[in-house]
């Protein structure tokens, strides 16, 4: 059996087609974002809509609690659909609707989107105060019922300071190192090197805005910037979380900036001249590519066991140490 | 090892007290209520406080969600508390919220309590119309993902509907024959056969207003009563719902009775005179009885076998054939 392939990050515009493509491209889990800036009602219309595409599609994908969800969905020849949240709003001020999420599937969560949220502060804010009084009690909640802290869109301190109160290891599920493009999304040295050695998870992203130039990064430099990374902090700790968010219309991208908190357009990695989506390199258009993916790590130099690693068996190890409960 | 005691529903006010006392008792499983009219977001507030207490009393109680988890709290020396909800109020009008309900840990849901719901008829209407349009849809999900309908408080023509429509046995979790004490809770000839022709499951009320003689209701009749209904019914579709609403002061029962619906107090089986929770019997006052109880059954020519199905083997089959999916 070949290697286990896992997304650790996308948000879709789900259909048939796209579970199709999973299946086309080996994918054995994705982590599907399930909220943006939803309440906690919202959010669980969300996951009712899953719960009506795990119905409709039984033979192409299947709800994804646990490592050994995603072997079994392998063994079947199905996707596995991991959930997570983008932005800790389904929480709302309610440390109690952690677990309750735990028990809807949410098996990542990231402590900010951006902005300021109740728990620690966001990559655009000009401050970083850390993480908030409710962030700390947060935390440990996520820790005990085996939810993972996801820094993604979070700011320096605010990652820094939830490495260190997390007494599980975190996961950045989808950016890239700052020093290969310093974007304000990607992650410093400083960082990387504080989740990877505390056991935590880098998932690469694909999204142009997050890529050494942009729509046009080629499949080397990509895999050449894996594999500095993988020299930095290690190969384990490294996986895939593409970004990808396929056919979307543009309206989803003005949404994930902007949700409710904005009456003046705020424009994120995009800008006035660029509002939409990006297009994706000709060389990961979706989820048929992730064999692509593999072929370019293994011309880097990565050994077939490094390749398997990266491609997802790093993640279904995290996913088997971080999604159950946590134990004395 | 003793025989599995189950009781299949209870409102108490909960306390440490009275999780030692179902262990005092032998309890291997309650079912409890957690919703009366309450909203899903109430609803999820009140299965939050239940996380609580799950993560104080770990040495007396536990979730229970199967059949298997009843067996392992037994093992164990715990109480595997099973959520219930006496009203349709938390599903609202989305179908959808009753896989999440059920992902919640809900495994019992009644139809309606008392008034007409969205899905049929309560037993205080004047007029019974049956299932509605909804309440069709309502089964059928609760039939797929395990989640089982309880008519304990419907109208009579809605609850032969309920029993016909349920590809599944159904269940009156708490109410006694209507041919022994004719109160409006109680149930019919008709349709207590209906439910047990189709292995459908009565749960035995030890709350008075369900007792002929009210809190006089001595042991030796009750259970001459549960003789009486085995032999025409079969003992093995018979278990206890005791309805115990212990420590609750009298405004619980005005909030169930009145929820927000009305405006002028509905004083239920109760009366301005005596509008408050009346008296347990004597020899059923809390879960430390329940050894009582099977004396009883013995002692009116009940076999060791019979007793044990009646005290929780039956509800214990039912349990592992009805909180799972439906099989094909």
């Amino acid at each position: 059996m070949d290697p286990a392939i896992i997304d650790c990050l996308q948000y879709a515009n789900w259909s048939e087609k796209i579970f199709r493509q999973m299946r086309a491209g080996g994918l054995d889990a994705v982590h599907a974002t399930i909220a943006y800036h939803e309440s906690f009602r919202e959010t669980v219309l969300n996951v009712e809509a899953w719960n009506r595409r795990f119905e409709r599609h039984p033979d192409l994908i299947v709800r994804g609690l646990t490592g050994d969800d995603v072997r079994r969905a392998r063994a079947e020849g199905r996707t596995a659909i991991v959930f997570g949240l983008q932005n800790p709003s389904p929480i709302e001020d309610d440390i109690g609707l952690v677990e309750i999420c735990h028990a809807l599937g949410v098996r990542f969560m990231q402590l900010t989107y951006n902005n300021q949220s109740l728990l620690a502060t966001g990559c655009y804010e000009d401050e970083d105060t850390g993480v908030t009084r409710f962030g700390r009690q947060v935390i440990a909640e996520m820790n005990r019922v085996g939810m993972v802290v996801d820094m993604s869109h979070s700011a320096e301190r605010s990652t820094l300071e939830a490495i260190d109160l997390s007494s599980r290891p975190i996961a950045i599920t989808h950016a890239n190192p700052a020093w290969w493009h310093p974007a304000r999304r990607n992650k410093s040295d400083a960082v990387l090197r504080a989740l990877t050695d505390r056991g935590g998870m880098l998932g690469f992203s694909l999204y142009p805005h997050h890529l050494k130039d942009g729509s046009g990064c080629t499949l080397r430099v990509f895999c050449e910037m894996i594999a500095e990374t993988a020299g930095r902090y290690g190969s384990e700790h490294l996986g895939i979380g593409s970004d990808l968010c396929q056919d979307q219309p543009d309206s989803v991208v003005e949404w994930m900036r902007n949700g409710r908190w904005s009456k003046v357009t705020d424009y994120g990695e995009g800008s006035a001249a660029a509002p939409g989506f990006p297009d994706q390199p000709g060389w990961f258009r979706d989820n048929r590519d992730f064999p692509t993916l593999a072929e370019g790590l293994r011309a880097v130099g990565f050994s077939e066991a490094e390749t398997a690693g990266i491609m997802g068996g790093n993640w279904l190890r995290f996913y088997d140490a971080s999604f159950g409960p946590e134990t004395a």
